[in-house]
Parts: C-alpha cells; sequence; structure tokens
C-alpha cells in the first residue's frame, strides 16, 4: 500500500466549518479557535470567508475577525471570496491567500451563484489575475467535484475540463471537493489519479465530507492515488445544507488520529488538537460528526 | 485499485447486533428481522448464540429464535457458541453451522472466558473436532485480532499464530476482528495480505467496528489485501462495551451502498435492507451509527 510519509493538513473549521452554524457564533470565539488552532503545529487554515452578510450572517464579521487573529508568520490564513466584491474586502482586510469556488456541476453552480460554469469561470478568471498579480496565493475549490444533489455523480471529464482551466488560470492550489460526502473510493482514486496526471503546477488537495461515513476510506483512496494535502475541519464541524442528518465535513482530530496510527507524520501535536475540540463543543450545541469528540465525555 | 467484483456480506445484526442491546428485544421482533433479512440477498448471516443467559439475558431465547425462523435452504444461518456447553445446545436446536471464538489479546481473553489463550484454543479444539466429525460448517472468530482495549496494539504475530492453529483445526472460516474498532487501514492491508499468504483451506472473513469512524477505510484495505468476505450488521446495531459512545458494528446498508457505487456485486437489494433497516429503528431507541439511517428521516 503505497502511502505519503508526511500529509499536509488545511484547516476548514474556521470558514466551511462555521459557516453551516445556525447560531451565529460570537466574534471573539471565533478568533479564540483560530489562535488555539495555530498553536497545533496546523500550518494552513481557512479562516473566514468575505461573502455577502445578507447571505452569510455567521461570516459577517470576516473583516474583524481575520483583523484580530494571532498572525503567526509560519502559517498560511486563507479567506474564501466569491467574486471581485469579496476580493476588494479581503484585500482591504490585508488577506495575502485567497479561495474561489467553481462548482462542477451546471445546476449546482447555477443555484449557488446564478451562473452557468463557463460564466463563473470567465469572472472569477479576471480575479485570479488581479491576485495573481498582487502576489497572492489562489487556492481554488471545485464543489461539488465528485456528485450532485442535484444532478447525481458527476461526470470525470466535466470536473477535469475545469481542473484543466484552473491550471491555465495559474492558481496555486485546486481543491476536489466531494460537497455532499457521496463520492466513492474507486470515483476517489481515479479522479485524483487523472487529476495529478493533467497537472504539473497547481497543488492538488482533497476535501471530503462525512454525510455516508466514507470520509475516511476515500482519503485513503486519494492517498494511494498521490495526494497528501487535506483539508479537514476540527471536531467535524460543517456539513451541507442539502444532506441534513449525519453531514459533516471530515474531522480533523479523526483523521489526523489515523495517519498518525498509520506511521504518516502531519506536524500536528494531537493533545493541542483536543483542547481544540474542547473549544468547539463549547462553541456549538448540535451534534457533531467527529467520532474522538464523541467518544470525549467533557 | 485492485478490488473484487463480488464481496459476500454475512450479515451479524441478530446476534453481535442484538447481544449488545441493553433492553431484552421480543423473540418475535428478533425472528421478524432475521426472516426481513432472508428476503434481502444475504446468504450468510449469524442468527443467534447460544451463551449462558445469566452472563447475557438477551440471547436467552436462542433455541426459539434458532428454531421459529423461516430457514431458507440457500441461506446458512450461523449459531455462536462460547464452548461444549454451547455446543450441546446449539446441536439441540438443530443448529449446522457454528461460530467460536478466541481472542488474540492474553488480557482480554482472560478476561473474556478467564482463560489463556492456549487454553481456549486447545478446548476448543476438541469442540472443533466434534463439529467437524458431525459436518458442520465451522467458522472462528479471532477478536482484538488488532488491538485491544487493555494491551493496545496486538502484535501482528500473535495474531497469525492463532491464525495457523486454527487452519490447522480446519476450520472452514477465520473471521478477523477489529473488536474495538481502533484498526487503521494499514495494519488491516498488512494482517490480512499475511492472512491469506498463511493461509490455504480456510475462508477469510473481515469484521470491522466504527469507533473512530475507520471502518470503511478499513474495509477498503481488507478489499484490497484480497478479502472479499465481510461481517457487517444491519443499522450498525453493536458496539463494544470497552468503547462507549460512538462504538458500533459496521453497518450493513452503508458498507452495501459503497460497493455498490464502485460497481461491486453483493446480490443484495438494496431497498430491501432498508425494510430491515427499518425494522431495527422500530426494535431499538438508542442512536445507532449506520449513516443512511441517520439520513432516513422514518
Amino acid at each position: 500500500m503505497r502511502l505519503p510519509k508526511y500529509v499536509e493538513i488545511i484547516e476548514s473549521g474556521p470558514r466551511d466549518g462555521i459557516q453551516n452554524e445556525k447560531t451565529f457564533i460570537p466574534t471573539e470565539m471565533k478568533i479564540k479557535l483560530i489562535n488555539a488552532l495555530s498553536e497545533t503545529g496546523i500550518k494552513r487554515m481557512e479562516a473566514t470567508s468575505f461573502v455577502s452578510p445578507k447571505h452569510v450572517p455567521q461570516m459577517s464579521d470576516a473583516h474583524t475577525v481575520y483583523t484580530n487573529i494571532d498572525k503567526r508568520k509560519d502559517i498560511q490564513y486563507m479567506a474564501l471570496i466569491p467574486n471581485k466584491k469579496g476580493f476588494e474586502l479581503a484585500r482591504n482586510a490585508g488577506v495575502t491567500s485567497v479561495a474561489l469556488v467553481v462548482g462542477a456541476s451546471q445546476t449546482f453552480n447555477m443555484k449557488n451563484v446564478r451562473m452557468s460554469i463557463e460564466e463563473s469561470l470567465n469572472q472569477l478568471g479576471l480575479v485570479v489575475e488581479e491576485a495573481k498579480s498582487s502576489n497572492l496565493f489562489v487556492r481554488f475549490h471545485v464543489s461539488t467535484a465528485f456528485s450532485c444533489p442535484y444532478e447525481g455523480m458527476v461526470d470525470e471529464i466535466e470536473t477535469l475540463k475545469i481542473v484543466k482551466s484552473l491550471e491555465n488560470f495559474g492558481v496555486d492550489e485546486i481543491v476536489l471537493c466531494d460537497t455532499i460526502g457521496r463520492a466513492h473510493p474507486l470515483q476517489v482514486y481515479q479522479l485524483f489519479s487523472r487529476t495529478l496526471d493533467l497537472t504539473t503546477k497547481a497543488k492538488i488537495t482533497a476535501h471530503f465530507h462525512d454525510t455516508y461515513g466514507f470520509s475516511k476510506a476515500n482519503s485513503l483512496a486519494a492517498l494511494q492515488a498521490g495526494v497528501s494535502s487535506f483539508d479537514t475541519s476540527i471536531g467535524g464541524l460543517g456539513g451541507c445544507p442539502f444532506a441534513p442528518g449525519a453531514a459533516g465535513n471530515d474531522s480533523t482530530e479523526d483523521f489526523v488520529y489515523m495517519l498518525h496510527e498509520m506511521g504518516i507524520e502531519t506536524g500536528i501535536d494531537f493533545d493541542k488538537l483536543i483542547d481544540c475540540v474542547n473549544l468547539v463543543k463549547e462553541m456549538t450545541e448540535r451534534r457533531l460528526t467527529g467520532h474522538i469528540q464523541q467518544l470525549m465525555t467533557s
């Protein structure tokens, strides 16, 4: 079984996780969590999202969060931006690493941003250009890269076409996201193998949800395909509005535990990660999907 | 990614699942569940356990359950027996396929049956001999084959020694059980690869729990090692008294769903499996760990 020796964890809890919480989480708690995560050994995280406060009130404090976290020089704090306006807001806050999104399913992209995939890519391509000319780091999420809540399985060719466009844009990182947690390991292995064959410049990252309990199997398949960077979310924070119930992002502590057990290094101090899980448990009364945090009595 | 075309599911819910339920499940409900499972396409199941009614009151109706289920000729209904006494009780009920157990960890085996592994194997070896001379099918579980709640990781050599003994006994099937759900995929891949190298006669089966959410990743690793038969439990019924909280057997419907998505056949009608999940949800008020049943609103 071919596995990497080191895996990079990109913590998505403060952004992709928290934005799914219905009750507003106080700004100071968000900052506290990000600062605690900075102490674990995690070197990259999505800190917040400069989106419309009307559509995502949970992220209305993006500027305050971003400007008030204790930024360590050895950690990359990224912010998601949906469009040119978000880009301006992020720049105004001093953000140096941005994350953009496009859906691989036409229906999903249309419902999400009221544009076709082509329109999204045209518009966001200009943002990428501007970001690159300002020397910003650009990551690009491909949501519904495997499966769509409206269209079902997404044809691999559609996702690979987007991957190729993003590679041509010169983005620094492409994240293939199983947004609804319905990908299966064989599909994951094949799509990442082909994506890695197709790209030479961009870092390729995997992003899984545990809706059907397949996130670890999918992660294992991605590792075997040659992927060594993963988006995960502390405590299993997150979810997807289209799959009510058990959905949640793949949990950072569970995945790190599995990696460490397999002898794969992450540079993360597991005990400090558990301190962050305790913070998350204080922040939300919702039942989270992470397994280790469910076993924790506190 | 090398995967089998067909996987055999051995349903363990009526035995390993139900025996972990604290509230006594009425005998007629157990029979109803087994009969419903018989309609799904599942060809093998553990129906009950002839254990001490004092220690496991949930299984005190073993004789009534076994003798009253509608036995289909194309389905193998197995019963677990802990010792010679259980064997007599099972034979008395007309059981033709028995399942025995030994722990791969000395401490676990000692706490479980107050005997060393060697004493257990000596005693159970005689039962196997008698069962084989009566042309019974004999499966043998190796519990804590990967990890022990008292000793931690179990040395692979210890498990392989037991596998070799069981192969020499001439058992029909050896089941390597991750009793506490703490195995990791690399360990699973290596132990099953070596077990398959070491054995020529016995069928080798995997049995996982989802305590840490690793059951699907471990199943994927076992599939890649060449295993094509798996113990699973409808709804994710089951658990382990040593790991309170999220623990549960790997869920039949979740695993079958994953296999079908990957194009692997099981001969199982998924809709009929969901009928059984609904029965399980009626039987227990406990929150079960299967993901699909958590997504089901009924």
